[in-house]
């Protein structure tokens, strides 16, 4: 199963066989407040900013989202999608739940885009696929319905199951149709994880679709929480997933990405890898020779 | 499948639903210049000092190996063994491929210890074996013989499977029998740490037993290995690895075995994470206070 995403100038192909894709989760402004406040003066510097910085550490998508409260998020995602293909040309991720604002962000986007995000419940499957459908996008599938995340891997796979034959019934293809298994926090169950990686597989194997997820909710309320991201990106990546939305930023999340590529053999002799510690000790070298300048 | 091991006061048990065990690898003068001379010249104050900071940086064990070139390895074994009893508690992973040192430790050595280790070859095993059943011990079997390292999993389990066969004619039971199912470095066969993983699922399914290995083989040859063997961790934790021999004074491969329990649900509520992010940070703020005082 690969699922193609574009911008104008650039491909990117999702799939098992593929190096993992990073999804740069950053430009969005829950819990950015300076970010949505900028975003809603009309201030798309930090956008821009963020954008570059994030594909400079490795992203390949973009995830846009541009919901600021009492702001119109119609017209902030539109600037906001504008802004990033200003600066970069990586697909982009349109990260909205107002169909309006969807509507508009698609519209606005030059390329192939990948719908985030669509739940299993009856209304908005027939509110947000007809869309991907007319725009020619890709979208994820959250593995919950109208009664919540169950802590049934088999249900969620059922709601996974559902999505998908919704999203063919509305002219979609497999490949169209990624899924996000759902991850709660593992500080409130201890098996929040292995029902997540559990689904996974199922999904996997029983529907061979890609699999998407973000990788900081499972760790929510515990300290220190990036090694604990990045042991469950590699697990993940051990069950089927084949990209994240995250911080490429963090060069810890950064390493276990790049790591599993080594280990499920997606980087021929490392070659990625060690691509990457090069530019990594000249960027060093260079900043430590920078003040002598 | 539970593994006991005993020092004098304390045990430790290996298990697919138990915290992950750390075997502590440093004391080994292979790559160690300073330290194996040292022991030849029966200065044991660095084996001392290395078993205390292992222990103190989370090992559950230590593999104790006196393999220095034109030494009598006996003798250095069984000192760095009473070394070790002197200073800690855990229990011991005897590392010797020599009969007469593994006897002379295994005779030292107060407790129920681990052997390290014995391979698939008839003459290894029906050398090994008998001196495991004798002194109590368990044993680590390599999934290799006189063939080589095969590079089919199914060849590996068939390995695994002759061991704890012969193990088991020698009166000793499954729980007895840790298998390591080997792991070649993926900088020269991409498909290296699959093919090691998926090991390492027929070891667990079909036979049932602990499995163990060194996780640094498989970034031999690669710059900035720890991230390549901290994802290794993660995955081969999922994949059925119960322990593994590996420095845990190294953060980055200790803070991934930490975080597995968290994700393996083998640390509920991440009690043990959170205490030990407490006293990094206590350990932290007392070595910016040392100055001062």
């Amino acid at each position: 199963m690969q699922t193609e995403l574009h911008s104008k100038t650039k491909t990117v192909v999702i799939g098992p066989d593929q190096p993992f894709v990073m999804i740069g989760e950053r430009l969005n402004p829950s819990g950015r407040k300076k970010l949505g406040a900028e975003m809603a003066a009309g201030d798309f510097s930090r956008v821009r900013k963020d954008a570059l910085s994030q594909v400079a550490a490795g992203a390949h998508v973009l995830d846009v989202n541009a919901g600021v409260p009492l702001a119109d998020e119609s017209d902030l995602l539109v600037a906001a999608i504008r802004a990033v293909q200003t600066v970069t040309d990586v697909p982009i991720c349109i990260d909205s739940s107002v169909a309006e604002a969807l509507i508009a962000g698609l519209a606005a986007y030059e390329g192939r885009a990948l719908v985030n995000s669509v739940t299993g419940e009856d209304e908005r499957l027939d509110q947000v696929l007809p869309l991907v459908k007319k725009y020619g996008a890709a979208v994820i599938g959250m593995a919950n319905d109208d009664t919540g995340i169950s802590t049934d891997p088999h249900f969620r796979l059922g709601v996974a199951r559902k999505i998908l034959h919704r999203a063919l019934d509305y002219g979609l293809k497999p490949e169209d149709v990624l899924i996000d298994p759902l991850a709660l926090t593992v500080a409130a169950d201890p098996q929040a994880v292995q029902c997540t990686l559990h689904t996974m597989r199922l999904v996997r194997d029983e529907l061979g679709l890609n699999l998407v997820c973000g990788a900081s909710n499972i760790s929510f309320g515990l300290p220190d929480r990036s090694p604990i991201n990045a042991a469950y990106l590699s697990m993940g990546m051990l069950c089927g997933l084949t990209c994240a939305i995250t911080d490429p930023t963090n060069p810890m999340l950064r390493q276990a990405m790049l790591a599993g590529d080594v280990l499920m053999g997606h980087d021929e002799y490392a070659a990625r890898w060690i691509g990457d510690f090069r530019a990594r000790q000249k960027a060093a070298a260079a900043a430590a020779a920078a003040p002598a300048a």
